[in-house]
């Protein structure tokens, strides 16, 4: 079945529900998921609705051209999207490749709606595990000069058409260029809870502090390192028995997790952001 | 703010959403919070809408009277509830305390809308407890048969007018009848995660089996032992540390906290039953 | 049964459980339960041994002179305890009482090896809560002076000869000195998982941040704020749908059962600290 | 570091701790970690030692025989564990590949102590998965008879010096000679929260029971299905929004993490059998 999802937000009104739900209805579609929230506390009014679009009696074109008139007569911001379209995912990695392997193996086993045309690196360690799943490999070292080697990067995303960026463990600082270019497409994993431990070396931090809880963040990138919206969090418990390096052989768990919750839910269009917080959606399965 | 809330269920077919939605919206009410869901497997249609009801321009009466008409005329079983009406809660208990306590301190902090106009038991243990929280304490031993027992339980809870009946526990088994008469009334917390270690002494099965996870079940009490509609879940990771006593201890902190869970559902007007399960909708707060 | 338990640390060196496990062996003690940690990373020693003491052979005080011999000669930190001892627990508390009515429920369920002699607060909100259990409660407001009402505090647990001093959400800066006289022996719960949100407000600043997780600390108080030794941590998996209060009241489940986690610890005589680290023994039960 | 590990269990009685670390401390080992549990349900007693072996003055058989003399005096059962040793495991899967890759992976990141001479399956489905990461494919299908068919696999484990067998979703039922052949040695991984939903189809039957958390659960296999000694659990929350083929997706990821926590604990001498229990030993890492 192909789905047509619309992503909704506004500031909070009377009646937006009941017209948009009328809008729908009155196309004759079978509304197979609608979830709406109003946040109190910021009056704002978001919303995800999930449509069979197999019968359509209208091109998606003139389904979107109809929807953007009463978006604008009701002042939403709103986005749609078509299940039947894979979302282009480049995956920049460093050394380790926990969430690599992952997330190729979760888009092998059909869990991600998404290709993986590429992956791109500051490192050659990855390579090998690019190679063993066909996957295009591009190392750019930084010797090179960081302002050159990310030139290299969106150059090449830009050529590959891709739709969303993974930091899976990609060690670098993007520029405010790199963000800007891509808000709300750059998906990051930070390992540790945030905000606690922002920066380098979390889990020595962890350890110092003596926390009994480690965990992982799954963000969208933003100019202010380790301070974009929260996708997804986890933690495990952890006790005085791990060391630094436990830690964070313990934290890798979690960071695989995380980010592919995060992922996952980008990609099944189930994310709203607003100022520096996201409105995830469930969703049926 | 006042609040009404409807909890709906039907079949599932096209417009339900729309006609519900518009029919609040006609009468110039604020939505809250409406949640949907539909269940593709079992093809059947939930909802939840949240409505505030501060400047109603009709009696309640006359708004439930109407939107008994569309309900008619769309086939929707359907409930209406009000946020100033106290749910009135009787507890029955046996000898342990750790629900009983939780749950009264829970609703002294103001933490669940409700009145708890009594506490009836088969056991003297526990009059203290209601003693100290002046809440009327009813002893009716089961010496005197289990029959005539019951009977002054069930003459009682009508006596003080109660609405939901929490099996705190209670380590009796309810007749049918008593069970007929309040079906999706009274909810009981069985110590073990269901449908693992039905029946008595789950913690010493449990140990016996060797599980590393223990749990509670929260859920409407039916017919058949501990086979009613689930409410919560929730599980203590546990290890080869524990005797039989010891998990016994552990697990009554999962034990308070997924009672209470499901009878603040409840209370919330978060629930609905389908068949053997529940919809459980989430709430803003 | 009566038991001993011995908690002991010291630089890391050879030998020591050895040592350790003979001088009871020599002594025909049943050991119940022997738990050593070598921390690797700061090369130090930690142990805890829990014996049967109901056929001891020496009174405490021999047992007590000669183990200190031989602690000496090795160089070890410890302690000795007697599980027949109650502590002596002084519970302070503000105005919400969550936390208070949970632990006060838990020791009469029999969960905690503690008396609660008496409840100190800032406010008069929660003597009613005292009455009900027959728990002297002193009420001295600020408005007489931080210094004044310090002393009358500390005077307060001098009287009543307090062992361990229980901030069961008391709003209140303790003075340094306070601490200093205190040290290792007030537990403190902080409603945010640390060292995230430290500080007033954790739960507004938690919004804005747009966490998906929030937390509780229950840690030993340090001159420094939410800076002590942490004993226990928990968190609670939330969503976009709770606002600040919404938080708040969700949060409350977490910071009861992280605090009565940690008092628990600490009466068991499982918790060593070592810089700003605590390890927390698990225990057989 | 070269560490050896070993493993003891016996009827509980006074002295035994003492005896053993003495053996070692005689000959100077440093202690790394030691472990010491005793059922007092069962009067049993289970230890772990870890100790540095790099600077031993004996070879291992030296010490592996003096240690025996002291475990018969003792009446111990124990065995002895070398941390150079690389465990050679066969992986046995069926059509499904989420716990292959994620093994594999682990593997490949250095998480496991083993390796990995072979992929058996009843079905072609991973071959292409084996090729991959260059892992030989032994597909022999159930049409040949299972008696023929097992014996093949059988052989082959045989042939490949293999110590451990894990059955990462491999559904079939091995033969009581198999097991037997194999016991202590075999993990298999349940796609429910034992000793709920054995057999069949556990995602099918949760969702009819409406339970509120799916799970996974890593045992030794036994001759009867589903019921050998436990190592590990886990579970997800989920709710009413997910039909039973979305509780089979989201029951993946619980799937993954339980076998490779269950598989690590084994590969690293952590895991002692008893009755229909495991003892799973934390490690410092």
């Amino acid at each position: 079945m192909i789905k047509a999802i619309f992503l909704i937000q506004s500031p909070d009104s009377k009646g937006i529900l009941a017209s948009v739900t009328n809008f729908f209805s009155e196309r004759d579609f079978n509304i197979l998921h609608c979830q709406q929230h109003t946040d109190s506390y910021e009056k704002r009014f978001f919303m995800r609705i999930e449509l069979d679009a197999d019968d359509m009696k209208t091109t998606r074109k003139e389904l979107e051209d109809e929807f953007g008139v009463l978006a604008s007569s009701l002042g939403l911001d709103w986005s749609c999207h078509w299940s039947d379209y894979k979302t282009r995912m480049a995956i920049l990695v460093s050394k380790t490749g926990h969430c690599l392997y992952d997330l190729i193996s979760r888009q092998l086993e059909g869990e991600l709606n998404a290709e993986i045309p590429l992956i791109i690196s500051n490192h050659p360690d990855m390579e090998k595990a690019a190679n063993q799943f066909r996957i295009p490999y591009y190392y750019f070292p930084m010797t090179e000069g960081k302002e050159k080697q990310e030139e290299k990067v969106r150059n090449l995303l830009k050529r590959f058409d891709i739709d969303l960026v993974v930091l899976a463990r990609y060690m670098q600082i993007l520029s405010p260029e790199f963000i800007e270019e891509w808000r709300g497409r750059i998906i990051n994993i930070h390992h540790a809870f945030l905000p606690a431990f922002q920066g380098a070396n979390p889990y020595l931090r962890a350890y110092e502090r003596g926390v009994k809880m480690i965990g992982a963040t799954a963000h969208y990138a933003s100019e202010d390192l380790d301070q974009g919206p929260i996708i997804e969090q986890d933690v495990i418990r952890v006790n005085h028995e791990l060391t630094p390096s436990g830690l964070k052989e313990v934290g890798k768990d979690s960071e695989k997790r995380t980010l592919a919750a995060a992922v996952k839910a980008h990609l099944e269009h189930r994310v709203i952001i607003y100022k520096n917080r996201t409105i995830v959606f469930s969703v049926e399965r």
